[in-house]
């Protein structure tokens, strides 16, 4: 068994707010969303799913507009452990700050990002990979959880796994991190068996990930490091920071040369992307076909199916549609099809460009 | 030219208000509601329509429920003229009081009867119709106006009309009455071009509607015109008035006895039964395929064709969604089609059944 005592967990908490447009928005992400009906958001379901591993070894890494919200809905949090970006500059920088500042603080550390938006159904099974990826990861190397598709998807990056590691039940050498592929090249991967998703959970020691960003993008590593030391220079240093997601700063490279590692996850995982994936991930409202997010006593379906959410406590009829997606919220309503309905960044940026920021 | 000045118009103002819910409503009928987005209500539409005619001779029969709404929206009006029914009896009660109170104090009067909540594009042509009525009724008989049917609908009943009345342009004697009749027999009627739509258009003197009504239901017209010379009686003879449509109780019985005329019209009419109608009197939005009645501004919609009504104050995006219909209010919103949004009546005794009527 690994030393999970020095196991903490860095959960980047982002995101536009565009792909669940209306009920997430720029003001109201999805990670501060109850998007599953279980009466916890997103990011409380995540740091729930990681307490029986890291207790309160939690750093949330959050915009400064999310950081109050953040701390409202985890009162058992230590306001310090919220760190708050004074503007967003993709995943390096936001989990590398948590790295350098539990580098900083606690020298052995060992991290995992999370994102506080993901959904994973079988969590024991999720606790059983990363207690597997914190031991390989404490032999120095950078590990990956990797996800087992749901099929041949072209909106996830994959990784491709090679030969067994010694000593360890699953884990495997990644070969190499592939960017999202077209549909054919989805579906090759896949049919091999040798591509998983990649899903962001990376396990590594704190100061394994910031050498590694040091032999990449020094300068981003040095800054993080600065910040670490002195936290009153995160307002001048930040904002000068690398904008790159962790995946290009340091796993791909890290792959190249053999020093990352996955652990092959099976255990139900959704980053609810869509309103489609989010249908899904609903039962069916009292033995109708309809999936509802929110009070089904407002919902009256009729010959329908699809998935609705009255969010805006106004009673709801559909009536001879199938495959319908109704947002309804105070403010805005949406009705699309669960196919139609991934377009719906394309209308926020619409609304955007028309001045209607309020609604975003 | 016949004596206009004798010629007064009855409106009957009622409706269940379920053909268009959540729009319309038990307490917000159609007859209230501008859905035309003229800026006019479909009840002010046909006063004003009716006002070069009849000037102020225009008798209101609508519900007491109602009865303040149709004085507000008519301030033009009389109090007197707006009369209140104790209860629905139907549309011979409700003509015949206007009939009955014309005979009263205007032995000599002709009256025509329009509903309330029709739609009459050739108001011009409309009017000559009416006006070529008149002169028929003063010969005595019951004038009906034959609707040029827009195609084989199952949801009017029809007129068979016979050979030409002489001294006057276009009027032909009407051989029968017939109900609404199932799809081939409808298309026969109108392949024939012998058959036209009843709108429930009349045009009779006073006194000889209430005379063919007291050859077929005495005690109505007995009830009536005691209610005329008392009107302090109304709500003790009101609720024991026979509940019958005018079809039924006059025109088929004079029709079978050779006493009724019809005027043919070619002027775009419409009753708005249901949101399909609607959809095809409103004019494309801003160069879209999509029909919006009320503030364009709210709605936006992508790849998308139907009707949308934005009552509700909410923006509307419609995403990806062929012949749609939604209908936003305060408290209700409605997702259909528009060819499946006619069962909308159903949905509407399904919320009554379940103790919704707040909603109806």
């Amino acid at each position: 068994m690994p030393a999970m005592g020095e196991f903490w967990a860095v959960v980047p908490a982002g995101g536009a707010g565009t792909r669940l447009w209306p009920l997430s928005r720029g003001s109201n992400p999805k990670f501060l969303l109850d998007l599953t009906g279980s009466g916890r958001t997103l990011l409380q379901a995540t740091v729930d799913r990681l307490a029986p591993l890291v207790a309160d070894r939690v750093l949330v890494v959050t915009g400064t507009s999310h950081a109050a919200a953040v701390r409202r809905q985890l009162p058992g949090l230590s306001a310090a452990h919220v760190l708050a970006e004074p503007a967003p500059r993709d995943s390096m920088a936001a989990i590398g700050l948590g790295a350098a500042i539990l580098e900083h603080e606690h020298p052995e550390a060992v991290l995992g990002s999370f994102a506080a938006d993901q959904v994973i159904a079988d969590e024991a099974a999720w606790r059983t990979c990363v207690t597997e990826a914190v031991a390989v990861a404490e032999d120095g190397l950078l590990v990956t959880i990797g996800i087992e598709p749901r099929g041949p998807s072209t909106g996830f990056g994959y990784i491709r796994g090679g030969e067994r590691l010694a000593d360890f039940d699953t884990a495997v050498r990644v070969q190499e991190f592939v960017e999202k592929p077209d549909a054919d090249r989805a579906a090759a991967y896949v049919a091999s068996r040798s591509y998983r998703w990649n899903a962001g959970m990376f396990v590594v020691r704190a100061s394994v990930l910031l050498d590694l960003l040091d032999e990449e993008h020094p300068e981003l590593a040095v800054g993080l490091r600065r910040i670490a030391s002195d936290p009153a220079l995160l307002d001048s240093v930040w904002p000068a920071l690398e904008k790159i997601a962790i995946d290009h700063a340091v796993a791909e490279p890290a792959a190249a040369a053999g020093r990352v590692a996955m652990v092959p996850g099976s255990f139900g995982w959704d980053d609810i992307g869509d309103f489609d994936s989010l249908a899904r991930l609903l039962p069916c409202s009292g033995g109708t076909p309809m999936r509802v997010l929110g009070d089904a006593g407002l919902v009256l379906a009729e010959d329908a199916t699809g998935l609705v959410v009255p969010a805006g406590g106004r009673t709801i009829v559909l009536l001879g549609v199938d495959d319908v997606v109704v947002v309804d919220t105070g403010d805005a309503l949406l009705v699309s099809t669960l196919e139609k309905a991934q377009r719906v960044k394309e209308v926020v940026a619409r609304l955007n460009q028309d001045g209607r920021d309020d609604l975003t």
